[in-house]
């Protein structure tokens, strides 16, 4: 397959880099350094201890090349849309547009880019960190889950599945892809903003009383805001849900709480901005998540 | 006037130090250290630049004391209970009770102890800072603002401000002074917790347009529970004086903010606490003091 990945951090590397073993792989940032580096000296992924190099292409810019089989997005959500439209010329009639990003939602965005019968959306409980430019250390991993926001008429959620397992990735189809997301979105819409605020790690949360009145008043928000989306989500399954990933991760620090501690902008927009945007979208009130987004982007602008 | 003054802190030496000059004044703090200073080598203040120095009595304890003319109370609020249960017997049943704590609703705790027609409540625009155990500087001056509960039937409040009055006080009597209580409050309860959670100055909550958000909201829940509680309050006008507030202290920093910063219990309950207590006493909304104090609190609690 012919696939093109936007966005060389962790997750873009990891992908880009296994799926390079069996595919034409060009990874597209706009980091010269990285891209140098993987040009160079190939891309290392440190996976299992072991140190694996592997040889995926790397460009700067799409400009020049052609339509890609499957085009997977991996920035930032706050740079998609700026990405996808430097990247225009790489999504031809046939090109299949997917998104793992946290948060939900992408899929409007991308319906801008992509007929919706060619995007797929879905959740990755892979995870990774950047140890330099073209390294990056492999994590935990877990499933690759996908879906469609229309029936898949050409099968081609099948095949992606079929590369994704040839490469070391557990793929896993969805009929409603949408739920799933919102089931990881609970978790992060109410540990990630909160740990970011209070700038604690993972399992403070469910620890502190304080912390968790906050984190239940959002998880109630959110279910409710599922309930008119018509996903299903029932409250006390989800509050024990997340309790859970409190508790099982004392010592986790949320990727908002690590940006917010450097001094980097967050990706609160992504995460609890998408249960907010739902919320109005849907008529449905959201005023925690909303002062969660207004405070997370206080701290931010601090000088 | 035989005046008893629990709490030595900062306010607590300047209103003992001074009101000593033409009165019978004993300061009670349970801190040693303060007390043997006092009792020792008096208590200095620093005033415009001099140091001057005072000499009340002091004590660690009310025991034994007879009822005074005056109470006042100059603990922290969440001290408040706890403070005026070991000096019951100083209040006698001519014995006036006053408080210039910070916050709203002093009265019903003060009330526990003294009849509601002795009780006096009020705010203080003057502010100093403790320098050393029985050693203060006299910051900004300004009124001390004092109101009944009921009709001021025996005429006390004029003596008790012509005893300020000769006293370097400028003792400023009100009709209504739980209005002026709850105006001093609007910009409390909207800066304090906020510049707080933050740790920011003053000046960058009218600065930033999401911490601006977040305080409107809060002035807005403010003024509804002022409503109900049957003050006057234009949300406009209020808004306007809290955003002066801001601008006009660009570098300062909140109380909360600091003990936040230094790793002390915050007097939240008093300010945005006494917002949430009077909103439930009048079935009005508050979720967003709610939720400052709950996060102000998680933040107390970070080991």
């Amino acid at each position: 397959m012919n696939i093109v990945i936007i966005g060389a951090g962790a997750m873009g590397s990891i992908y880009g880099g296994r799926l390079s073993q069996h595919n034409q792989v060009c990874l597209i940032d706009t980091n010269e350094a990285i891209v140098r580096q993987i040009r160079t000296h190939g891309l290392i992924l440190q996976e299992n201890g072991a140190e694996h190099t592997y040889y995926p292409d790397a460009r700067t810019s799409a400009a020049g090349m052609p339509p890609a089989d499957l085009v997977i997005l991996f920035v930032k959500a706050l740079y998609s849309r700026q990405a996808l439209t430097a990247a225009r010329e790489l999504i031809g009639p046939r090109t299949y547009l997917m998104t793992l990003q946290n948060g939900a939602g992408h899929e409007d965005l991308l319906a801008e880019f992509a007929p919706r019968d060619h995007i797929i959306i879905g959740t990755t409980e892979d995870n990774g960190a950047v140890l330099a430019p073209g390294h990056v250390r492999r994590g935990g991993t877990g499933k690759t889950n996908i879906g469609m926001l229309t029936q898949d008429a050409s099968g081609f959620l099948r095949t992606l599945k079929d590369t994704l397992d040839a490469c070391g990735f557990q793929g896993c189809i969805h009929e409603n892809i949408r739920q799933l997301i919102w089931n990881k979105l609970f978790t992060n819409a109410s540990l990630s903003a909160l740990t970011g605020v209070l700038q604690v790690p993972m399992g403070y949360i469910a620890g502190n009383p304080h912390a968790w009145t906050v984190a239940r008043r959002l998880i109630r928000e959110a279910v409710e805001v599922a309930h008119a989306l018509g996903l299903e989500a029932d409250e006390e399954a989800v509050t024990e849900m997340v309790r859970q990933n409190s508790v099982n991760s004392p010592e986790g620090i949320t990727s908002i709480c690590a940006d917010l501690r450097d001094g980097r902008r967050t990706e609160v927009g992504t995460i609890s901005g998408s249960v907010v945007r739902a919320a109005k979208a849907c008529g449905v009130p959201a005023p925690t998540h909303e002062l969660m987004v207004e405070l997370i982007r206080a701290l931010e602008e601090r000088p």
